[in-house]
């Protein structure tokens, strides 16, 4: 397939990097300011060299991509909230244009569910998402295999950064800004670390999943979620749970209810749902099958775009 | 679609009583003695209180199963080893009618791969099997969906009766001898356990993972597998491992250069592959997305037919 990347952060960068082993083309890649466009196929590495060296991919603008050649979009803009522009816009362009597309922008699947099915049906395009939700763990493919309707709950963690401070904070006895602090200095948290401590971006991947577990009857945004953050938990906390063979993880969850809930919650120490470090982890409980659980890297470019090309596999030739 | 189940145990019955439910018509249900087949659809809820009551599901004979109407044959009846038969028959006899096959039984994948993927190539019907890898847990399905070339290694718990086994000696610091006997009470263990606690059942499902891994390369049976069981382990072997902070579990794996080894292992206590009672778990090692872990259910009659109604729902149309 020929891939049109837009977004050239981590994620898009890495499926660049790795589309070529998968069998594709990338004949367009760009990031907020600048493009490369090729119907042939682009130099990927000499763009990202360009990014290193001069700050843009290309001479192109990056409007050109979206209006050039490809068969697959893929989405890797940043997540924005309430009208998820630009990325909607990406998405509506390119289903109109009846191309397939891919994100890996949790934005228009959080945000304006309807409209992205919506514009769907009217297109010969498909829409996939695996990689809003949980990195390289296959969560909504495993909801599509199980059947959303024989899905009854689910909850888990989905927020590495968050789940990396709560970690750290047990084993080490530290209080939050420290271990904050130490975050970032490793690259775990980003400078601006509100939408993983907040519990928004953990929301976010779960209101997504109530989208998909709940999409006919009930279409959810971020502001239907109940949502606290792990900012005001003192290390005492973590103390009193452990001495209770307990910890404090940032859970989500969408109850059989339909309810989307994302807060701190105590869960057994040595429990399933106590991944450490950037670990994530999805709990499903199932109709028939009990109770299934998924963990792994829930973040990181590679691992995230591994799940951007599962989905581009899994699309029908144009 | 219309299937036709050979074998009436816990599988096969579990997907009969679920097939309405996943919109199927059940047209055709034999145990080793009986059949009962029916063009337009049997009436499952009879046959299964004919089973209960008069020992038969119906008045026909299973072949008239095999030779009747139907789009997918789920053969479930038991695994048997060597030649697979009668299960591998079955397979070919479907296969050269053109006819789908989704397998419970583990035998002809496991013993027989490779004459199976050249039967299937010779048919417009298609071969699926992940109900024969750990029940409800979505595990080959997984290995498609990154592509078996992605993922290098693969470990883990793919027997329930061993684990349960092993979880209540270290919990109860009890001998084998008087776990075994109470696995058998609660029905976790049959009363010829020998294939769960020696192994087999175990290397069995390895030996299917590293022909769907490998392959292309090499084709694998049960002979190729080194296996020891959990038969002769001490309790006071679980004793000193506890207090080493660790634990022993029957630990599958098909490592980086192929080898497929199955046998008692020390793990951490409290690790990802320390699963306990009858849960199973599989631990993925991936080319670019880091360490991926499935666990849940590895047995059980409807947690198993959720993974055959699941292959039923990946077929195409005939």
């Amino acid at each position: 397939m020929r891939l049109a990347i837009l977004g050239a952060g981590a994620v898009g960068t890495s499926v660049a990097e790795l589309a070529g082993e998968y069998g594709h083309t990338v004949t367009g890649l760009a990031d907020s300011s600048s493009a490369v466009v090729d119907p042939d196929g682009i130099d990927v590495g000499a763009a990202l060299d360009a990014k290193r060296s001069e700050g843009v991919v290309g001479s192109a603008a990056p409007e050109d991509v979206l209006d050039g050649e490809y068969d697959v979009l893929v989405e890797a803009t940043p997540t924005t909230l309430g009208d998820a522009q630009p990325g909607f816009g990406h998405l509506r362009t390119a289903l109109e244009r009846d191309r397939h597309v891919v994100l890996a922008n949790k934005g228009p699947v959080a945000e304006r569910y309807g409209e992205v099915r919506d514009l769907e049906r009217e297109s010969e395009g498909q829409v996939k998402f695996e990689a809003t939700v949980g990195g390289a763990i296959p969560v909504l493919s495993t909801v599509e295999d199980f059947g959303p309707d024989r899905i009854t709950a689910v909850r888990g963690v989905l927020n590495g950064t968050a789940n990396f401070i709560l970690s750290r904070m047990a084993a080490e006895g530290l209080d939050y800004e420290h271990v904050l602090a130490e975050a970032q200095d490793l690259g775990v948290a980003e400078a601006d670390p509100t939408f993983d401590v907040d519990g928004t971006d953990a929301a976010l991947k779960f209101v997504i999943l109530a989208n998909v577990l709940r999409g006919n009857g009930r279409e959810y945004a971020l502001a239907d979620a109940d949502v606290a953050g792990i900012e005001d938990i003192p290390g005492s906390a973590l103390e009193l749970a452990t001495e209770d063979g307990r910890t404090i993880r940032l859970i989500g969850e969408v109850t059989a209810d339909g309810e989307v809930r994302v807060g701190p919650r105590l869960v057994p120490e040595h429990g399933t749902l106590a991944v450490t470090g950037t670990n994530n982890i999805v709990q499903f409980e199932t109709e028939h099958a009990g109770r299934l659980n998924l963990s792994g890297r829930g973040a990181g470019g590679p691992e995230t775009a591994t799940a951007v090309l599962s989905d581009v596999g899994r699309l029908p030739e144009r």
